[in-house]
């Protein structure tokens, strides 16, 4: 069976979102949440604008989806960020009890892996899709940022 | 020599703020940013009213913290919480570099040391400022709901 709106379709979108990041000049990552196949929460990194470590992309995704929801739960739904959460936003999604998590990129030095942090006992997790484009963007990104 | 504004003073400023949670029936935990013996954030927990598991009283506190500085690190700063942060929190209290962390009571279930999840290499922790107060509180909100 074709399936459309598969794991990669959103990634696809988180990564747009991760363009609208380096575009200002943020460290590259983007984020989605679907529900029902639908998308009720985009963000995309924004510390620098809003000179915030907490504003991460995950972070004003989840915000988004619980707004749409209504509700603080997003037991239903699956996020999709482009690079390996970080043990702030592993801990957010911990507290959302989501479904599954979905993410491009892994990180080595801040992932939430390394620094031993978790996710929820349900939330189901899925790694590696589109993490050649998700790497690519975050060292281009890097790489203009040296040549400055 | 009389050190009017230490430890436990902030303290009592941040229960100031888990009172104000307690009254809008969240669970009771406040928090607040100190710079040079000045408040410049504070928070409480607003997870039920915003519908949003990332409105501790922390990450409130963090981003007025932020706003009050315009910058995002906050590295000659403490900030004071009554019960100790979960893992999200602890990861942003990470990414802003913050000196100092004073909590009072502990969570032995959700605290982000249970979580195996850490703070910068150089935030300094103080813990048990005021734990009794702290603990009391969070305890008189759980027994008024059983009853409920």
């Amino acid at each position: 069976m074709i399936e459309p709106f598969n794991d990669e379709y959103f990634m696809r979108k988180a990564l747009e979102e991760a363009q609208l990041a380096y575009e200002e000049d943020e460290i590259p990552v983007g984020a989605v949440v679907v529900s029902q196949g639908k998308i009720i929460g985009r963000g995309h990194n924004m510390t620098e604008r809003l000179n915030d470590v907490t504003a991460h992309a995950e972070m004003l995704a989840i915000t988004a989806a619980a707004n749409y929801l209504g509700g603080k739960y997003l037991r239903n739904c699956t996020l999709y960020v482009t690079l390996e959460p970080c043990s702030m936003c592993a801990g957010a999604l911990f507290w959302t009890q989501i479904s599954k998590v979905v993410f491009g990129a892994s990180d080595e030095k801040r992932g939430y892996r390394e620094f031993g942090s978790r996710l929820h006992p349900k939330t189901q997790l899925v790694e590696g899709i589109l993490r050649n484009e998700s790497t690519e963007l975050l060292q281009q990104f890097f790489r203009s940022k040296r040549k400055k």
